[in-house]
């Protein structure tokens, strides 16, 4: 793709504009990211209308930016009315105050009554991802009229696969795909053909619960609903699959204790970075000092038998690990719907009995190792076997359920679980430990 | 949905019938699953051939097996008839041998010879998510006849609203949207229409790189092509949907130390998942030993300063929080394809950065919280502080390019990178601190 900067180089224009408009949208905003702010602002010039808008709506909103600040209201107002009703929205909620007042006084007084209305729906909602390019249908019109209807009104829309038919009030009153709509015979009219139980959504659900529908019925695209019922907008599957991605990487950041953003990580600052991550980092400093205060309590018998603290961070990783594990399963298991709240017993009893294998069987190794290749005494390997089952029993049963009771009393089990999670079990592991150590070695602790 | 059971055991067959049948398959697969055997095996016989089709195809393979062995031979036949040829695909893999066997005994000699060629594509290839229920076109097909065509053949086809156009050896020459088809002039040809220029997949691409061409090109399906660019299938969207949370749950699972799975948690046996869990926790209890060599090493240093011990698991534990901070950033960047191998410098330079702020911050913290609430001597207090400081800034440097150098040599980020980083950090963090100790308390020490 290199050659588009040699030809413009070379001023052969128009092998430039033929080659670069020949090119697939995603190719070029791929290309675009790597060129300098320049290079992007010259080269863009020579893209169609139509292909300009379409690699304009794949950029961030840093490249974005740059563009807009670069171009005359004419060649705007020509790039926005080749977006998507749905894309112009994305722009005007990423841009700064100054920049988005400009995008408004050059799109049309009507289009900019519904863009106030949609820029108004809160973030992560089914009304900010959807978008009013659909096809509508009344219940009257016969097949050779609705589809005479989806060629002239399609052009633009989002999809014409699936037609919403509403009535004079635009209350939804059933959807029709486009496939029933080919297959029909001609003299039945969209009433008799249309599916009247639609599944559709609110403005203000959640995203996230929009996402589940589509999973659960493989949906193309779902109707959304103002709190009358009236039909003001449609969620396509495309916007649906940056929606389970942007959830997965919400529920992973969530995990390794960072707070979620919504920034690029290549262009967001560095202290708005740091702020991301230190508050959950100083919780959990907090936290751990509840592991010091163990240790400073059980001192005197750390201080007696020499060795003991050898093996704190091998019991403390393992029962986080073991921990970690049954966390992961079932916070993942609750986000994609495989696990409910009801499923608890069935949870714990096989995470009981996991635990026990897992922990006998590290038991039996550590036994093993501690005497062999550590050379230390047979009470000693027992205190370290003995704490590695009990720690991993606990860390297992403690890892599932804390998910289970977050979402049971309305947090968020990957929030609360996994940063929690660690300072329980560090804690549980040093108690059984020391006690062990007291009740085994007990005899020959020195404990002045 | 209750009332299922209800009518039944009131012999009030016909509700029954009426109301099961007028359920949406997600919702019956759903209250199947919350059935016992026999209440399943029972109420399914009630289902209309197509919706008993669809809703076998929702269900979990145990719920799959317990039908198959319950219906006769002739229904089997039914059954399988009204499943998408994907579906029946998924069926025979999950199945065992003898009940795969009686399902292929039920399929027509053509369709168990494709069969048979489908269940060798590897697994989590494109090969092993696609189907052969496609609409094909020819490039001479007039408007009015491709249409004509689409309507005879479309009624079974997993998608309708991409066309496949292919020669007379099913070389694929381009594809069209239903859309272009409906929106054309009677009068031109698919050949005038159709794009060209296609994406496609071969059937030994990994899934995860199909997933991503549908991310790119916001695609509703692709075509799959054999090693001589021959039709032989296309992938649509919902099977992608899928795998995107497939893959999503393999690198939860990954960095938490888990092989993963394609079993359902709640089915999969005891020993099977203990297993699944315990060859990592092994990795890591036998690389924890590491750290517990270290504090053998500096074991004198650590009975001459009463309280160093105290301070450890903080300092283990923020410096690991520090570096999966670090280290699931990029990780998931470079999964969802934000951040690639040549943003290193720039990744390691935000990193650092970032540190500093964050290390910053978390030394003063401490170094205020260790006098004013510990109690501690400045000394110790500075030890702590130094330590962290020095800790978080190694633990994000490791915990970003750990994840980068294992996928320049071709490993997985998220398997690598996880387990190994706590066993580094941990063992960084206990060197850095000891040496601070030496170092700032080295006068006070009484190193026997």
């Amino acid at each position: 793709m290199l050659r588009f900067q040699e030809l413009y180089q070379q001023k052969n224009f128009k092998e430039l504009i033929r080659s670069l408009n020949n090119q697939h949208e995603a190719d070029l905003a791929e290309y675009f990211r790597e060129l300098n702010k320049d290079e992007k602002i010259i080269l863009f010039r020579f893209l169609k209308k139509d292909l300009a808008a379409s690699v304009f709506s794949y950029m961030d909103s840093d490249e974005q930016l740059d563009l807009i600040n670069s171009i005359t209201d004419h060649n705007l107002q020509q790039l926005l009315s080749g977006l998507a009703f749905d894309d112009k929205i994305d722009l005007l909620e990423e841009m700064p105050a100054h920049i988005a007042k400009k995008v408004l006084q050059n799109v049309s007084g009507d289009e900019r009554k519904i863009i106030n209305q949609f820029l108004n729906f809160p973030e992560n909602s089914a009304g900010s991802i959807m978008t009013i390019e659909y096809v509508d249908l009344k219940k009257h019109y016969t097949i050779p009229y609705a589809l005479e209807h989806i060629r002239k009104t399609g052009v633009d829309k989002e999809t014409i696969y699936t037609c919403y038919i509403i009535d004079n009030n635009r209350y939804l009153q059933g959807i029709i795909s486009l496939k029933d709509i080919i297959m029909a015979n001609e003299d039945m009219t969209i009433g008799d053909l249309m599916e009247g139980k639609t599944i559709s959504v609110r403005t203000t659900d959640d995203q996230e619960e929009v996402a589940a529908l589509f999973k659960k019925y493989d949906l193309l695209s779902v109707p959304v609903l103002d709190h009358e019922n009236r039909l003001i907008g449609i969620i396509t599957i495309d916007d649906i699959i940056d929606v389970i991605e942007e959830e997965g990487t919400e529920d992973f950041y969530k995990m390794a204790a960072i707070e979620a953003t919504e920034d690029a990580y290549l262009t967001a600052g560095v202290f708005s970075l740091a702020k991301k991550r230190l508050i959950w980092l100083m919780v959990l400093m907090v936290s751990a000092t509840l592991t010091g205060s163990i240790i400073e309590h059980f001192q005197p018998v750390l201080n007696s038998a020499i060795g003991l603290a050898i093996f704190i961070p091998m019991l403390m990783g393992t029962g986080g690990n073991a921990g970690a594990q049954s966390s992961t399963l079932v916070i993942r298991g609750m986000a994609v719907g495989e696990l409910r709240q009801k499923d608890t017993i069935k949870i714990l009893y096989k995470e009981l009995r996991v635990s026990l294998v897992v922990g006998l069987a590290l038991g039996i190794i550590n036994f093993a190792r501690i005497l062999v290749f550590e050379g230390q005494s047979i009470p000693m390997a027992l205190t370290v076997s003995i704490t590695i089952f009990v720690t991993i029993a606990l860390a297992k049963l403690t890892g599932s359920v804390l998910p289970i009771m977050a979402k049971a009393v309305g947090l968020d089990p990957a929030l609360i679980a996994a940063p929690l999670l660690t300072t329980i079990i560090d804690a549980l592991a040093l108690l059984v430990y020391f006690n062990m150590a007291m009740l085994i070695l007990g005899p020959s602790l020195n404990m002045g």
